[in-house]
């Protein structure tokens, strides 16, 4: 299939990890080290059904399943570009049978998906609440980073609407906006369980958090240690080279 | 006034702070590194009225003080041989006139206090919620320990009737209550706007949180890099030395 594997301006990316590869448009959005931690946070059982909401080019469910996370995968994507170099990856890999990617909007999961349907929901969302003047300017850069056509509640409703009882959700997400994040969590009866805060440097405020919550959990969350991605000296830290693998 | 300073069992401890003393009674509550924290964590103008509740023997306003933040301060203290202690080491500190020890129960502020007539509240309140037994066994430890007089909900809105709009609340607590702190101070229109986690270790869970409300802030909340404690090698770290100057 190398063939039509890649339509012209993509890039085909090694992974480093099980022998996958990804498919990538380097003009469009690329996965970041975010994808890698959330990844690396969120847990399933092998017999888990997962969903990765706003899953891009299908980065999440390809590492967790390279960890040996999760039994079976779908990712949803609201991009048809996005959706597509998704589909093709898991083709490439071997893995279309265990991931399926959905061209779908989140905001309208309960049309396609059964409530309840799985024990874990993963998302990297767009982080962005000021869209100021983007509604102009639909690039897939601003749609996958800024809230255009998708808010945090829709992302936490989605989440609460798909998961079974007890499931957990993973989301990867900005720290200023904590408060807000387990304000709506609480809304939808996703209870805060499990708490990371990526710090660039040790002195360095955070600049991204992982939160695991619970649907109809009992409010008490453990606070991991912050990981901290960088020495003084610009070198990554063991503690990041562990998530690397 | 040496002479009936001390009651009998009690200690004279040098803060090693602008030539304060604090009075306290090892067999009772101590203060802790978590009181130290807080009062470097909270911040107030030279014209601010600062309300401490459960200030317990009154590190928090004297330490406050010390470093030059506030105005004028009021502790609110339950427990009267706590009250009478802090009373006794304002005194001794000459510091009568600008901190001012009240018994009190925080769970009844609306009968001693105006509304909106401090600039800043803070408190180092208990901790723990599970009091299983401990209702017949009112020491004066754990009633500075356990939320038996007072639960994290009665601070809070405690806190958010004696603030003026834009008044900030400066709280330390443990970090597995953290949602449900969130939870609360939002239910009072107290917004979350700074936060940091204390950490023993560099790769070890934080085991106290610093948060910064401020009532009626907008939600966005400013996250601080993690606070460290110790080195590896079990000396103090250089940002702890910086908070205890």
């Amino acid at each position: 299939m190398s063939g039509n594997l890649l339509v012209e301006g993509e890039r085909l990316d090694d992974l480093q990890c099980k022998g996958y590869y990804i498919i990538q448009n380097p003009n469009e959005f690329c996965f970041g080290m975010d994808a890698v931690l959330l990844a690396d946070f969120a847990k399933a059982r092998s017999t888990d059904r997962v969903m990765d909401l706003c899953t891009g080019t299908g980065i999440v469910p390809i590492l967790m399943e390279a960890r040996g996370f999760g039994g079976s995968f779908t990712g949803l994507e609201i991009q048809e570009h996005s959706a597509d170099m998704a589909t093709r990856s898991m083709l490439y890999n071997g893995l279309a049978d265990k991931i399926k990617i959905t061209r779908g909007d989140v905001r309208r999961v309960r049309e396609s998906f059964a409530a309840s349907s799985y024990e874990v929901v993963t998302a990297n969302p767009p982080y962005i609440k000021d869209n100021h003047g983007l509604e102009n300017e639909l690039s897939a850069l601003n749609i996958a980073r800024h809230e255009i056509l998708l808010s945090l509640e829709d992302v936490i409703s989605a989440a609460a609407y798909l998961l079974v009882p007890g499931g957990h959700f993973y989301m990867v997400h900005k720290p200023f906006r904590l408060a807000e994040i387990f304000e709506v969590m609480k809304k939808y009866k996703l209870e805060p369980k499990r708490m990371r805060m990526v710090q660039p440097y040790a002195d360095k405020e955070p600049n991204m958090v992982l939160i695991d919550a619970a649907l109809g959990g009992k409010s008490m969350i453990k606070v991991e240690p912050a990981l901290v991605v960088y020495n003084a000296d610009g070198s990554y830290t063991e503690q990041l080279l562990k998530v690397y693998g």
